[in-house]
């Protein structure tokens, strides 16, 4: 089966070409089809993550996987959730773990959890949903250079380190986008 | 009142003298005695506690407050525990922090406790025990350059850092052993 990965965001790409490559699929590039990606008008993870990958199996009559992910901060009402990625409408990942840091300040409330749902569309109709999370800790000080977005600032206590300082696998293994993959290739074996 | 503070440890007596200052109690410094320690051949922190709070207080005629502590690991079976300070027979703290990060390894359970037990024995005969925790995670790699022991593998949650990454007013707010000192000050206001 082909599928394309129907997200414009290069780390995504690779962390889930890493983890679904058991299936056997033929991962796609979004880039090789001459389609819009619509905008993440939906309130939840499912939503936006359904509008992504049903409006390009529509487009191009194959099947598409598309992401939706965000980062809840419990010290901050959950926040900023399904607007992880337009946090403070700024521009870079480092400006919005920043952001985030300053908005936290000292609250001692740093528990955090790291959401992913995965959305597999098929062009007969079907849509697959999977959802992985990971429950951390805001760290004070940025620390790794691995991942992306908030990894920097996000402890697993599972690793005693940030989600940046993990190796690919190490990631995959415990991350939310990773356990919602990982429950995507356990319903197709 | 006079108090002999009962440790050889210069990191606990910088940290004890901090924590007790608003008691206005004078405290003394071992050195200035010719007492000697005893063994901690006690199996509790509380035994230990009073062995030394309790020896120095009977050979001077003056109050002693002594304190014993340990970090419970619970992916090694809450080990080093009363036997911190003499984990593996190694000399110094680093050679033990090392010694407990090769032991734990990629144990992905890594959730730590730190434990202080306070005593304040008087000539009376009178003994006063105090006691302080504090959860957290066991880090990958040490970090950080304040405090001594195990602080900089210990992860505290509550402001997204090691311990010896904590100003000294931050770690006595939150650690072990400023929560058993916080007790003992409540106890005499």
């Amino acid at each position: 089966m082909q599928v394309i990965i129907a997200t414009g965001n290069p780390g995504k790409v690779k962390e889930i070409g890493l983890a679904i490559a058991p299936l056997g699929w033929e991962a796609l590039n979004l880039k090789d089809f001459e389609v819009e990606m619509p905008e993440e008008t939906e309130t939840t993870y499912e939503g936006n993550a359904l509008l992504k990958s049903r409006a390009i199996c529509n487009a191009t009559g194959i099947a598409a996987l598309a992401d939706d992910s965000g980062l809840e901060v419990e010290g901050l009402g959950n926040v900023p959730g399904v607007y992880s990625a337009r946090y403070g409408n700024l521009n870079s990942d480092q400006e919005r773990y920043e952001h985030l840091l300053a908005n936290l300040g000292n609250n001692q409330n740093r528990r955090a959890k790291f959401v992913s749902v995965v959305v597999v569309s098929h062009p007969d109709g079907k849509d697959e949903f999977y959802r992985g999370e990971v429950e951390g800790f805001i760290t004070r000080e940025p620390r790794g250079s691995g991942g992306f977005g908030y990894d920097p600032i996000f402890f697993v206590p599972e690793f005693g380190c940030t989600m940046a300082e993990l190796t690919p696998e190490e990631k995959q293994s415990i991350s939310h986008r990773g356990r919602a993959l990982k429950a995507l290739i356990e319903a197709h074996s």
